[in-house]
């Protein structure tokens, strides 16, 4: 793991964390310039905070990043701070988002429940890189446990 | 071609002119109830009016319908009133938001030029059903002819 993603991740978390202290499913997104390192956004999922159905933490952190060039998301490495967590409901359509972007590399914070549509990404040639990050999986355990019904709702199962 | 199909097209090319009239990408979606006909949402492409790189019509159609139960979603059709024309990145981020929720059916006005990721969908178990909608097929052909670098935006080509 490089400090780049270090700091992708810590990003990301503290992303999560103010959307738990918001009422808020507790997921995280980072943007970053991979060759630079240069953070070019973030954001949290929006499900309660706007009534959103569709800003999932990835595709929040797309849209606070606002309008780029094709050429800047090819150089770019999206950080989502945890997988799907105990879902058999992986995130397609931020995997999708990242393949219509071309953003050539991901980092998931944490896996161990699932690993969503990781085969997706690789069968696309998007470098996907996992991290163990334990304050990731502790802090969706507690909210799965709290609010299992917004949880459902956000992956679409109930 | 259904009753309800013609007046899902109807919906989504409706607001596909009204993204063109507003100086916007002229891509348009709705989102029905396959059994009632009851229309839930429709909208459109807001890259140039909410400098959106996210708001895809499909996207947009599921944000104002607003957040649903997922039986809901499992009774939808969601309407595209073009696929990706002229284009060969396909717009795998909606793709995505239709394997989420378990949307059953997609209806596409036209794909003349190109298929997208029909065959993800229809490898899910999702009904893609192909409309021939020469009106969709102009006015984005008339689009991409005057603003040709929105659009390359918009499918992360430039």
């Amino acid at each position: 793991m490089s400090l780049a993603d270090t700091h992708g991740i810590t990003v990301a978390f503290n992303q999560a964390k103010k959307s738990y202290n918001e009422g808020g499913i507790p997921i995280g997104s980072s943007l970053f310039n991979s060759r630079t390192g240069a953070q070019l956004g973030a954001g949290h999922n929006e499900r309660v905070q706007k009534a959103s159905p569709t800003l999932h933490a990835e595709i929040a952190a797309l849209e606070n990043t606002g309008r780029l060039r094709a050429a800047v998301y090819r150089e770019c490495t999206l950080v989502r701070e945890l997988d799907s967590y105990t879902s058999n409901s992986p995130c397609s359509m931020c995997t999708g988002a990242v393949l219509l972007y071309g953003i050539p590399r991901v980092v998931i914070g944490e896996n161990s429940n699932f690993k969503g549509e990781e085969d997706l990404l690789r069968s696309r040639g998007v470098e996907v890189v996992v991290l163990d990050n334990p304050e990731c999986t502790e802090l969706m355990a507690r909210f799965i446990k709290e609010k299992p019904e917004l949880w459902n709702e956000d992956i679409g199962e109930t």
